[in-house]
């Protein structure tokens, strides 16, 4: 076993997709370890908090008119002329890898346990030390076309500092109602629709005090986590799907064990979107998003070995923590090939819980019959007296619905 | 402060509907307590385990061609000739009550505490002071036309044994397929279309050894509780609404507090359609249905004492315990006055958790914006980054998503 360490600069992160084409940032064997930093892709909201004097998030972050350390941002094109950027922010977060696993093969299933999540200090003068992490309430939030006050509709930043001395929390700093920032290369952005854009603090009105007396407890999780799909050679961040992804659950954090599907030769595993805490549902659009650095360990269940485990047949993410299972339905379980050519645009219009239900339930009842032996009729009464299925997310596209069932239903396994 | 006892009996419940017009089974003040049976609607699945040598089972499902103990069954027609029978099952629970609350007028807040719940046992010599339940995976269930064995569709009864000697769990003691079946007044039922009829075990064919080395952790609570609404003379017990009914969250159990809306004189509450257990969704049509007993109280807030109190501006049911509240999001938050005269068979095609989210953000972040007065920027952020949203169920017709906020997020309230 070795342990490897993946630190955040510009050769070890990609902005906003998987990738099967891309180099891998580290090679591993299964069984081997790795201390993997990722940032948050909303760092720029709040740059002397979240950036400034930090070597690592300075050198991702980087854009002046002569200088961007990435362009790329998103799946989209990568000639202009832009109307966004390059890559068009058809895909936001940003992901720290890939990790390519030796011998790694499609119709494998990669194991990834996270040992530990640690959120990453500031190093900015004035608040080295502190944890900080900015919450949006986005034009792709469940709220925004519904909203009751002026003006309408708006887009807020709150940032939160995150406070580890006991049992972690976060508390509000103060808001702001996004106003329209100009980037190094001239495009207004009127909205949040390209990521990385650096908030002009002259330009906003911060507004403090707010969420008084409001503790947020942590739930330090990667929502975007996952292996590269076969299907496209740049796949958006945005829609989790068959080979994870942007699952947004928050129970994906310190003890939880995920397991994939691979799809492609090494896997290809990459991990960001880190978050502070979240709510099922994630309605606003976006977690408390705030960089954090994981351990992590890597084990490879080879393709002719998952027979008679729990891994027989998988074809989608599966979430083990120490007391349940959980399985992820989504809008469509493999949008790339169930919506074609324009999948990755086409999926934002199609969003549905109800697709997403039916999607869960599916994947919850093939577990029981599967892996724990159940007939139809079993596995339907057990589902409807023991699982519990709940609202993962409304703001990702491929909207989701986790279905989990407790571990301790299952007397002596 | 008086206790009453309210024992079930022919005159003391009311099957398939709530009704502000019928005589209250017991009158009582603000502050009092009451003890009060409720019994399964599905204890006929298995007549010997959960009616036989129970006085009050009995009274209630006694059913011959000579006498119907309870011939109304459902909010439909009384007059024949029936398809199904009288009331034609639209509405399937047995209610207790209902309890008229002294004083009680439309506008004010009825709260329900729940003190303790207990499972009835069985009666019989065979089985005498054990608890069984039925589970039913049924016709409105959401698996019922996407199953994969044969035959297809069907209903699957499974009965359930609960033990109660440590931490209460519940165990498989045997299952069925539905066969036809005729009642007493000779209407053949091919699915589980009217409740209360006697399942005859010499027409179906139990399996035993089913779900072996499988415990439920119980979950003991109320599926159907509420108040009379105003609209209608009978109300179906299925969809639930603004008054509660058949929320079915199993978090409406022993320790919680549920506020409901006031809509007629006396409040007319009802409770019935106990639960041994049910998982997030209540995927097959129902729970394990076992009859309970509960100790409650009951508390009157006058409409000009909300002010300033969590029920301000109240018109939904809002359920406390001790760590949470969470409201309810229906696919239509009141759906008697929204569909029209045909609302309580109409709300059936429309169901749909897209709308049930939308209605349940609606509703918490208006908790949040006038009970803890935050502004509606704080509130999105606070549902984003720490409210968690579940699927109440799918298989009530006004399907249900629960939007639940934890009480420690608040500091020093």
């Amino acid at each position: 076993m070795k342990h490897h360490i993946l630190p955040v600069s510009p050769s070890t992160v990609n902005w906003g997709y998987f990738s099967k084409v891309v180099a891998p940032a580290l090679t591993l064997k299964s069984g081997d370890r790795a201390t993997i930093e990722t940032l948050t892709h909303h760092a720029n909201d709040d740059h002397e908090r979240m950036i400034e004097g930090d070597p690592g998030a300075e050198s991702v972050f980087k854009w002046t008119r002569e200088h961007k350390a990435i362009p790329r941002r998103g799946a989209g094109p990568t000639e202009g002329p832009f109307k966004l950027g390059s890559g068009e922010g058809v895909g936001v977060h940003l992901l720290t890898g890939p990790v390519a696993i030796e011998g790694a093969e499609p119709g494998d299933v990669l194991e990834v346990r996270i040992l530990d999540v640690r959120p990453r200090p500031s190093c900015s003068a004035c608040h080295a030390g502190r944890c900080f992490g900015s919450n949006v309430a986005a034009s792709w939030g469940f709220h925004y076309h519904d909203l009751i006050e002026e003006p309408k509709p708006r887009e807020v930043v709150t940032i939160f500092e995150l406070d580890t001395s006991g049992e972690p929390f976060a508390r509000a700093v103060y808001n702001y109602v996004w106003t329209p920032q100009t980037d190094p290369d001239g495009i207004v952005h009127s909205t949040i629709d390209y990521p990385g854009v650096k908030v002009d603090h002259s330009l906003i009105r911060k507004r403090e005090n707010i969420l008084q007396n409001v503790k947020v407890p942590a739930r330090l999780h990667f929502g975007t986590m996952g292996l590269a799909p076969s299907e496209s050679d740049y796949v958006s961040s945005i829609p989790p799907s068959y080979t994870g992804g942007n699952i947004d659950d928050w129970r994906i954090g310190k003890g939880a064990r995920i397991y994939y599907p691979v799809a492609v030769d090494g896997a290809f595993f990459s991990v960001g979107d880190p978050h502070a805490a979240q709510g099922d549902s994630e309605l606003g659009g976006t977690a408390i998003e705030t960089s954090l650095t994981g351990d992590f360990e890597f084990i490879l269940h080879k393709k002719n070995d998952l027979g008679g485990t729990i891994l027989e047949g998988l074809t989608h993410p599966l979430l083990e923590t120490d007391s349940q299972w959980s399985v992820y339905g989504f809008t469509f379980p493999n949008y790339l090939v169930e919506l074609g050519v324009n999948a990755q645009t086409e999926v934002a219009n199609h969003s549905s819980l109800d697709k997403a239900m039916r999607d869960a339930f599916r994947k919850l009842r093939r577990f029981l019959m599967t892996v724990h032996h159940l007939s139809e009729d079993e596995a339907i009464s057990l589902l409807s007296v023991a699982a519990d299925f709940g609202v993962t997310q409304v703001v990702d596209a491929n909207w989701g619905v986790h279905g989990s069932i407790r571990k301790n239903v299952f007397v002596g396994r």
